[in-house]
């Protein structure tokens, strides 16, 4: 039986602090490393073991696997880093306290835009500090490539390819895989793999640090899923 | 100017109580992970910016070059573990205090296997627990490969292939690369950059934790080198 495993990285100091993320490459919390050490000591007693791991290349996800894999005794295993397992951007949000967003915008808009699937939040600019275009770490993508802001949609439109061309066969050839990404695109493969119509998956969230597994047939469609919470 | 950046990893916890370690996945000592956020620091003030980073698959030197990308604000650069990397294999030396071997075989004997270019300390055997091809992580290793035991000569012979396949290809694609390994196989591409002969190679010896700078021309020669100790 083919398992993969998801888990959400551990609490950021930004979900801490209640602000929006999105690509801000914004530390784990002290509460985020116990999260993440504990998943990793969760898998560990249940058994699991990884041949390879994808995460993205924010710290927040990087450092939780690495805890995990530590903790795990899986330091040498071989970790690919991708920006299309980035959470969903978050345009000119991005860095805005989440109440006073709420209490300028109103919060049915804010819920829109937190968990609808095609209402973008606002769009940056070129110029602002916070374009990716601007961050050396996304020099290799194309200017098409480089969101303003993102929709769920646009999030699981740019993720899709990687899951075709590197994941989906790395558990082809058998390699035992854990993803450590985070809530938006979690949210895309899960409902990806779920068959999750776009107008369910506004209902659809992801705890941070608890490792998700699902069981999967030979065509990679899912057969089971469960939380692994420790007892 | 091309400039390469080599790190011996910090102390390890076997380096602390003086037993012979080669391959055996031992982790940092508490002076080691100080050892190594200083490497971080000091290359980060220095304004040292890499591109890609490459280490063996032993956790002293991964979760090294780990502290050190963290300090530096770099830990979504691509990472590549391998084997070909890792210390020289110390045979059925390995796990053994390193005063009583001496006891035993006599300091001259001893030095002779630390420090001599072609003189392999005793071989494992296959049954041996130590032995590389009952640990999973050199299964991808022809029986040719996975070694008994190695003189420093082994470990430049099967070093040397990487850094034709791997490394030097990236320094050439004008990448800055970033080298976290141990104390022999670092003495293995030291030999080979400075063209250091065989009889010549005891003198030479690698501190932890302190980046090695060597500055190349463009057909990766070294044109000088030095050690960034800070201030």
């Amino acid at each position: 039986m083919i398992k993969l495993v998801l888990i959400r990285h551990g609490e950021s100091i930004w979900n801490y602090e209640n602000i929006f993320t999105g690509w801000t490459d914004v530390d784990l919390s002290a509460h985020g490393i116990t999260e993440a050490k504990q998943a990793g000591s969760i898998l560990k007693k249940e058994g699991y073991v990884f041949d390879i791991a994808f995460t993205s290349v924010l710290k927040r996800a990087i450092k939780t696997l690495w805890y995990i894999l530590d903790e795990m005794d899986l330091t040498w295993i071989p970790v690919q880093k991708t920006w299309r397992l980035n959470e969903r951007h978050y345009g000119a949000l991005q860095g805005l306290n989440k109440a006073e967003v709420a209490k300028k915008y109103g919060e049915e808009q804010v819920f829109l835009w937190r968990r609808s699937y095609d209402t973008p939040p606002p769009p940056l600019t070129l110029t602002d500090n916070r374009y990716p275009g601007n961050d050396v770490r996304y020099r290799s993508l194309s200017k098409e490539e480089i969101p303003f802001t993102e929709s769920l949609r646009d999030t699981i439109f740019r993720f899709l390819p990687y899951w075709d061309d590197a994941i989906a066969p790395a558990i082809r050839e058998k390699k035992r895989v854990i993803v450590v990404a985070h809530g938006n695109s979690l949210r895309a493969l899960v409902k990806y793999l779920d068959d999750i119509p776009d107008d369910k998956i506004a209902e659809l969230s992801i705890p941070t640090g608890i490792p998700l597994v699902y069981e999967l047939d030979e065509g990679l469609k899912p057969t089971s899923k469960y939380y692994l919470r420790g007892d």
